[in-house]
């Protein structure tokens, strides 16, 4: 199956210029979604990994049923304010101000290699927070699994000695 | 395995008198998570569906798994604003003030079974909401799946008329 035929371009979102890549209309078609899921796991044979971690939310529609196939757990990385444990907090640039993301502190144990999952890779700047923020915990990303990566803007570059893994990508 | 026994109570979040229900204790154990999807999908044996909604962001840690194994398509419903085609919004009443839930206009097609899932039926408000979205866009609602359930909020009265079937439930 073509996977990227499922995924449906939306120009102008969220503002000018930019051709969004809607993941929608791959999720709501259920052989294509099991297939995607399937093919990130496929990219991932041999590297053994004890949890998935992914950004909210999109990459909770990744890296959730990732781990469920796989008999993995998962842990959700969020905005500040939602999780209801004590956390650790990491603040990154964007392109305009800030953003931080917010992981609960006993949510990896050190020692624990991590598959970090979500649907795009772009920047690659929320990528590297989630990173961080495992390597704060003691924990060892073994690698980064994408179901779409925008090759043209480099997010490899800032993920640099990480093993990233895309199911599809556009390189323009 | 007793997945109740997995989630972890935190008293006081997010305000005074709560008793928070979280359940990334048990979405970050492998064998858990397994189990609390399958043990949904159990919940659902012998009804037929098209197709999984689940409401941002913890319902696509119900939702997304429970769709990926069942091999049907997943429908995101978001706050406002986050999807990138035309939406059908929905404004429903909260404890204080009001919320507003969005779906694709597309996302389901008219005559579609619909399990809703999602991590937790409190007073109803949400599922509701989510039922009335699909409802208007000609879907059916043909259950909703909960991994937990708070039995003393009633939400089940809101959801009269519906098949609603939870894995873990609370009586205080």
């Amino acid at each position: 199956m073509d996977l990227k035929a499922k995924i449906r371009v939306i120009e102008g979102f969220p503002k000018e210029g930019i051709s969004f890549k809607d993941v929608t209309t791959l999720l709501s078609d259920g052989e294509a979604y099991r297939q995607a899921i399937e093919t990130c796991l496929d990219l991932f044979e041999g590297i053994e990994f004890d949890v998935v971690v992914g950004p909210e939310a999109r990459g909770f529609l990744i890296g959730a049923p990732l781990a469920v196939l796989a008999r993995k757990g998962f842990v959700p990385v969020r905005k500040p304010g939602k999780l209801p444990s004590e956390t650790i907090k990491h603040e990154y640039a964007l392109e305009y101000g800030t953003d931080v993301l917010e992981m609960h502190l006993d949510a990896i144990k050190p020692g624990d290699r991590v598959l970090i999952a979500d649907d795009l890779l772009a920047t690659g700047g929320t990528a590297k927070a989630v990173c961080e923020l495992i390597e704060k915990l003691g924990g060892t990303v073994v690698g980064l699994a994408f179901l779409m990566e925008l090759d043209f803007l480099d997010g490899r570059k800032v993920l640099d000695g990480y093993k990233v893994f895309s199911a599809i990508n556009y390189e323009s």
